[in-house]
C-alpha cells in the first residue's frame, strides 16, 4: 500500500523529515512517499498562510492518483476538507491522526506547537474533532517553524520547557507535538520525559 | 462610515443584491459599497469552492484600505479568519452576523441554506461561534446558489417548504437564510411566515 | 434612530456615564437617551439585587414607547428576558452585546467584573449565550460597583491588575469590562494595555 | 424536620395540591408546610410572570425562619438563586429536584410542561443544571396552568398525548411533569404508562 | 506484527467472524489472532453482562504477552479501561476504532446496534470519546446478538430498515455497525447502500 | 425505611465509617445498614480494581431484597449501572449523590480524592452526570485509600492542603470528599474551612 504525504509548504527538508519518521513506524507493506508544495508559503503559521498552501496541496493530490491514501503533512490539517472533495481515497491530516492516537493511549493530552498565533486554529481543530475535553491545552513554545529546520540551538530547550509545564500543570498523560517539523524529535523526547 | 462588502465569488448580480439589502437597513450615515471577486468560482458551495475564493477576497480587502470595516458576503464566512490577519479593521462574515442577530431576537433558530453539501461547513460555523444549541438545525433546500440568480420559479417554493418544516419540527423562533443570494427574499418571507 | 438605555439601578451617575460612552460610538443618526430606575437597589451585585430592579426597568421601557430599541444598562443583563415579553422592539443587554462584539474581534476573551458574588451569574450568561468556550474566565476585581462612582483611588489599580492577569494567564485577546460603571474606563484601558 | 414549600403564585389550590403530594412521599419525621404568595400573578408562565412572583416568595421565606429547608413550588425554579442569597438553609426548586431524581432512575428523560412560552426557560434550566444531554426534550402540552385547576376535561388528554410522543420519539425512560399544578397526576400517569 | 483480538463473550462463531473480517483489511505483515472468553456470558447486551465478561478478557490478554497490540472485540468496549491498566501494549475497543474511522471518512454518522438496552452504554461511549456531536444517533434494530449467529432470516432486514432511517432522518454520511457479530455484514451492506 | 449501603471492597472499617456517617444525617425513620464485599480488592483505586468488586456488590444487593433502596459506598460509583439492571429499587452511588447535593448548595465545586490514578474515572463520572462545568477540578491528595484506615498522620494534612488549593485556585464554593474512607472527616473539615 502506498500512502502519499503532501507537505503543503515549500520547505523540502520538512517533507523529508516527516517521510522518514512516517516510514519508520509504517506497517510492513506500507510505504509513504512525500511531495512538497511547488509554490506558496515556506511555512504555515496561522490562518493567512493556510490560504495559499491549499491549491498546491490539491494539485499534488490530483497528480498522484496511484496513492492509496493521502496524509496532509501540516498540523493545521490545512486543506483536508477540500481534499476530501476531490478524491474518494481516505485523507487525514496529522493533527487529527495524532489526536486520535493520543485518545487511545492517554486519558488527557496537551499539544505543544510553534507560535502563539497558531493556537486558535489548533484549539478550533480540537473542538471540531471532539477533543475539546481530552485536549487540556494547546501550548505555544514560541519556536517559529523554520527555526526547527535551521538547527536553532534554543529551539529544543523551549519545547522541552513547555512539555514540562504540560506534564505538571495540565496533568497531561501524553504530549502531541504540534508541528510537522517536530517529527524527528518524537523518539528523543519520548525517551526523555 | 463606509463599509466594504466583498462577494468572494464572481457573480456580480449577487453582490448587487446583497449591497441593496444591506444599505436598506444600514444606520443613517453608514454606506455599504460592494466588490465582486475578479476571479475564482461563480458560486461557493462547500469546502472546495472556498479554497479558490479567498485570494481574490483578500486582494479586494487590501485594495480598499479606506473602508472602515469589512463584510464578507458569503454565508460560509469564507476567508474571514485570514482577512482578520491582514487588517486591523473589523471583519465580519454574514453567517456570524446573522447568527448573532438571531440570538438577540429569538431563543432558538434554524438555518435554511442551498445544497446539502454546504451543511457540514455551516454546522461547523455554528459550533465555532457557540451557537450549537441555539441553532437547532441547518436545513438544505436543495436550491443551487445560481438558481437564485436565474429566477428558477421552483426555487422560492423549495425554500418556503423548508422554512415551514423548520417552524413546525425545529420549533424555530427565527429563520436564518443561509446564502448571500437569498438577501432579497428576507422581507417577503418575513411577511409571509 | 433613538435608542433607550435603561439603567436598572437608581444611581444616576452611572446612567450618565453609560449614555456618554454609548453616544461617543453610536452610528451617525443614532441617538441614545438614558433613564434611571426610579426605585429599587442603588447597585446590582448578584441575584438578590436583580429581583428588585426589574419592575422599574419594565416600567421605563413601557413609558418610552417611541424608542426604536432598548439597551439594558446592567452587565447582569437583568430583566432582558422579561423585557422581550413586553415589547416587539429589539432589547439587548450590555453583557450579550459586549460578548458578541468580543467574539468578532478576538478568538478568546476574559471578563473583569466587580465583586466575586457576581461571577456565577456572569458565567451563567456566558453559557446561555454560547460563549462558555470563547470566554476563558470571569474575573472579580473585588471593586464594589459604587466605588467606581465614588472615585476610590484604589479601584482603577485593582482593575488593571486583574486585566494584566487575564492577558497573561488566560491568554485573552480581548478584555470585556463587566460592569456598566466601567463604561468610562474603556478608552483609557484600551490605550494602556 | 419541617420543610417550607412556597408557591410563588397566588393560586391556593395549587399550593394544597403540591403539599399533599409532597407529604405523601416525605420521609417519616419530615413534614411539609405550604405557603401561597400573598400578591403577584395567579400563574407563572414564562419570564414576565417570574419577575413579579419573586418578592412575595422571598417574603414568605423570611417569615418562616423556623423551617429547616425551603422548596420553591414552581417548575421555573423562580427566585431560587435569590432565595439562596437570603438564607443559609438549603433551597431547592421543583425543577432541579425532579431532574436530579430523573437522572438517578433513568438514562434519559423528557419534560412535559404547560404552554410553549415556558419551554425556553425550562431548556435554559436543564442547561444550567447540566442536564442538556439527559433531558432529551422539553415538550409543551398547550394546557395553561390554570386549566389544571379548573378541571378542564381536555387537559389530561393533551398531557397524555404528549407523554406518549415523548416515550416513542424521544425514547425517554422517564417523564418529568413540568408544572407544580400537575403534582396530583403523577401517580395516575405512572400507573398508566 | 501480531494483534490479539479477544471476544469477551463465549460465542466462538462471533470470534471467527471478527477475525476473518479483521484479517481481510489488515495491513500486509499484520496478522490478527482471535481468542474467545473461556467463561462468562454468551453475549454482551448492556451493563450487567459487561461485569462478568471482563475477568476472562483480562486473563486472555495476560496469557498472550507476545501480541503487539490488543483489540477488544465487543462494541461496548468492555473492559478496555481495565485492560490498559495491566499492559503497556496499545489496547483499543472496536467501538472507539469504528468511531475514529467514521470521523475521518464522514462529517456525521449513526450507529445501528442490536437491542435498545445497549443504547445508553453506547451513547455514553460516544460522549466519552468526544463523538457526541458527530454521532447523530445510536439506533437499535431490536435484533439480539445471538440472532446474528443463528441465521435468523428477519435479522438482516431489520438492520437494513434501521440503516435506511439513519440515512434519511439523521442525514448520516456513514453507518457504524454497532456489534461485533455484524462484522460479516459490512461489505454487503456498504455495497447496497 | 431501610437503606442498604454496600461497600464493594473488603475493608470492613470503611463500611462502618460510612454507615455511621450516613445514619448521623439520615431522616427520622430511615435506617442505613451496611454490608462489606465478601471477596475482591481491599480498596478500589482506578479501573482495574473496579472489575473485581462488582460481582460481590451484586451478590450483596440480591441477598438483601428487603432494603428499600441501595447506596453503593464507593466514590467510583462502581457497579451502579449493573446494579440498576438487577433490581427495581433505586440505586445511587456516593459520587452521584455528593455531586447532586453540591449542585444544590454551591455554584461550583471541586473534588478532593485519593490517588492520581483515580482522577480519570472521576472526571468521567462528572461528565456522565452532567457536572463537567459545575465540577471545576478533580484533585488528588496522593493519600492511598488504606492510609485513611491506618491512621497515617500525614494523610489529613495532605487532604487539607488540597482543599486549600481548591478554594483558592478553583474558586470552589463546596468541596466534595472523593472517597468513602473520608466519610468521617466531613464534619471536622467543614468546620475548619
Amino acid at each position: 500500500m502506498q500512502l502519499l504525504l503532501v507537505n503543503p509548504n515549500t520547505t523540502d527538508s520538512m517533507t523529508k523529515k516527516m517521510v522518514t519518521a512516517a516510514n519508520a513506524v509504517a506497517a510492513t507493506g506500507s510505504h509513504i512517499v512525500g511531495r512538497t508544495a511547488t509554490y506558496g508559503p515556506v511555512s504555515i503559521e496561522g490562518y493567512y498562510d493556510e490560504v495559499f498552501s491549499v491549491p498546491p496541496l490539491l494539485e499534488a493530490i490530483s497528480a498522484h492518483a496511484d496513492a492509496d491514501g493521502v496524509i496532509v503533512g501540516c498540523f493545521d490539517d490545512t486543506g483536508v476538507d477540500a481534499a476530501r472533495c476531490i478524491t474518494d481515497r481516505p485523507v487525514i491530516g496529522i493533527c487529527q491522526a495524532a489526536m486520535q492516537h493520543a485518545a487511545v493511549v492517554a486519558t488527557r493530552f496537551s499539544v505543544v506547537t510553534t507560535l502563539s498565533r497558531s493556537v486558535p486554529a489548533l484549539e478550533h481543530l480540537a473542538l471540531k474533532y471532539g477533543y475539546e475535553r481530552l485536549c487540556r491545552r494547546v501550548r505555544a513554545s514560541e519556536v517559529p517553524v523554520l527555526a526547527l529546520e535551521d538547527g536553532d540551538p534554543t529551539a529544543l530547550n523551549k519545547i522541552k520547557a513547555e512539555i514540562a509545564l504540560a506534564l505538571r500543570d495540565d496533568e497531561a498523560e501524553a504530549i502531541v507535538l504540534g508541528c510537522g517539523g517536530m517529527a524527528d524529535l518524537a523518539t528523543q523526547l519520548s525517551g526523555e520525559f
